[in-house]
């Protein structure tokens, strides 16, 4: 890979973002540094490719009760067409880029064909687990006014699940369950780690509020 | 104390708050139970006071920016002493909770003169801690938009502190400095509990970062 590459792609995906403490630059850096972790098991990856991924995946970020925010996978892709062209990128590793990028996202609903796609869904999932996947959790629901808990049911118990309304309920929903759906075993093993550092932190939560650990909440 | 008196001020001071998922419900019955489990270890304490000022401290809550956010808890005490003559309250007990709630902060620089403001000091310095604390820092981090660290050095090895760029600064600035702040003994041993439970998390934070934890954050 060109060694001028990522600044560049960096650069350019920093000129794009928008005021959100959850997708600023810093978790791209982070999903490139965990793509070069998970790649480092992998032979003949494209790292220009999964590079652009890395940096590109996010640039068009929409607000997660949009209503058309199934397609910002589809959008982002789109959009980091003419950017890596600029940046004189080869065809081919375009084309790998774009389709991670496509297919990276829950709501896309797209099955992630090549080792780079299967790389970078797990990279952006990673960042959603342990201590950085924890503090996202609550910089998003900062942003969005919404509790960290129900005051009358931390742990619904006696309540169904309802990430929209309380913080730590997103976890039972979605975070804990990441493991089961990474793409490579590196991935795996990687999300296996933090969720176990999750899992310490809901103890220690438990505890201050002076409640049980929820048995079904240990996915 | 009367058996309905929490009840009627936890309605009381619900029916004033602003939203702000640190400062919320849940949040004054945090300082109510840390209270609690604080004055467990003192005899002679007015419960009735200790409670009209667990519930009442935050009602004049002016934001971080505001200039006269040191008069918040003054405002506070003097809004809340009509509010505790209309719940039947003691003069005696609301002159405790008044002096409690004007000392409470920082920002007013009064020391507590009773046990009854030492403990409430306490009891809202705790809410900052621990795994509440961890979850609080990034819920208003993420109300102001602000990054969890910096890009460029996580943990300012090579900068000035700065909490009001980065969510992680006000760590070392203030918060893992409680514990030397704290007015009781009970208060005091609960704080270094909960600071470890950070000191943990801080250990994965900088883990997932590839970075070394810092020696001079472990105050």
């Amino acid at each position: 890979m060109n060694a001028g590459l990522q600044a560049q792609l960096r650069a350019a995906a920093q000129a794009q973002m928008a005021a959100d403490s959850a997708h600023d630059i810093a978790h791209l850096d982070r999903i490139w540094a965990n793509a070069q972790a998970i790649a480092a098991s992998h032979h003949g990856i494209d790292r220009a490719a999964l590079c652009a991924a890395a940096y590109l995946h996010d640039l068009v970020n929409l607000p997660k009760d949009a209503p058309n925010r199934a397609q910002a996978s589809a959008l982002s892709a789109q959009a980091a067409m003419p950017l890596m062209a600029r940046l004189g990128m080869a065809p081919p590793s375009m084309d790998i880029a774009r389709h991670a990028i496509e297919a990276h996202s829950f709501s896309a609903g797209i099955t992630p064909q090549t080792p780079e796609a299967c790389i970078l869904q797990d990279a952006d999932r990673l960042d959603a687990l342990g201590a950085i996947g924890i503090a996202r959790t609550f910089l998003v629901s900062g942003a969005l006014a919404r509790p960290l808990y129900d005051a009358a049911d931390p742990f619904a118990q006696k309540r169904p699940l309802q990430d929209g309304a309380f913080a730590i309920d997103h976890w039972p929903i979605k975070l804990l369950r990441l493991p089961q759906t990474m793409q490579t075993d590196a991935g795996r093993d990687m999300a296996r780690a933090r969720v176990a550092v999750m899992r310490q932190y809901l103890a220690a939560l438990a505890a201050e509020l002076g409640q049980p650990v929820p048995q079904n909440w240990g996915l």
